[in-house]
C-alpha cells in the first residue's frame, strides 16, 4: 500500500495516544471517537480495520473482534498539527456503539441524538 | 436556553479537558478538533461561539477573536461515555485552519485532503 505520510511525524500525546474520529465515508456521520497508539495505528493500516488502544482496559482493542461490528478503513486523514486523525470508514454491522445504536452519539432510549440543547 | 444535559456529568480527562470535534452542520465536513475545559464549554454554550482551551498557550481561546473566523454553534452532541463532544457549527469566514484552508484536514499546498493513503 502507498503511504503518503511519514508515520514518524504523527504526534502522539504524553500518554502516547492520538484521537481518531471515526466518520462514515458516505454519510459523513461521526460514529465514534477513540484513541490509537503507534502500534494500533500501524495495525489499523495493515488490517484496514480500526484497531484502538483501550484506555480503560489498557490494551490493544481490535474493534469488532468480540461484537463482529468491524470498522473497515477507506482512508485516514491527519490534521495540520499531525495530532488528530479522521478515519473514513464503512461498518460491517448496524451498530458501532456498545449500547447498540448506530453511533455513540445516539441515545438508545429514544434513538435521538444525545444533544446538549 | 434549554440545556438537556447535566453539565456536571461531562467527563473531563486527567488534564480537565474533553475533545470537541467541530463538524459543519450542513456539509457534515469535520473542520477541526480542539479541547475544552469546563470553563470554555460553559462559555461556548453562553456565547454560542466555540471557546477552547489552548494546550500550547495554556489559556482560554475564543476562536475567531484574532482572525475573525468565529465558529457559530448550532448544537452540541455528547457521546455514550460523556467524554467526547461534537459541535455542530457554522463558520463566519472561509477558513478554520491557521494555514488558511477551510478545514485543518486540507493541505494548503495543493488544497487536497491530508490523506495518509
Amino acid at each position: 500500500m502507498n503511504i503518503n505520510f511519514d508515520l514518524n511525524k504523527v504526534k502522539f500525546d504524553d500518554n502516547g495516544l492520538i484521537p481518531a474520529i471515526i466518520q462514515h465515508f458516505e454519510t459523513k456521520e461521526i460514529l465514534m471517537l477513540a484513541y490509537m497508539n503507534k502500534e494500533s495505528l500501524i495495525k489499523t493500516i495493515e488490517l484496514k480495520e480500526a484497531v484502538f488502544w483501550s484506555r480503560s482496559r489498557k490494551e490493544i482493542w481490535h474493534k469488532g473482534a468480540t461484537s463482529g461490528n468491524y470498522i473497515k478503513i477507506k482512508n485516514i486523514l491527519i490534521d495540520c498539527d499531525a495530532d488528530t486523525l479522521i478515519i473514513f470508514s464503512d461498518i460491517t454491522g448496524n451498530s458501532v456503539c456498545h449500547t447498540g445504536t448506530r453511533t455513540c452519539f445516539i441515545n438508545p432510549d429514544d434513538n435521538l441524538a444525545r444533544a446538549i440543547f
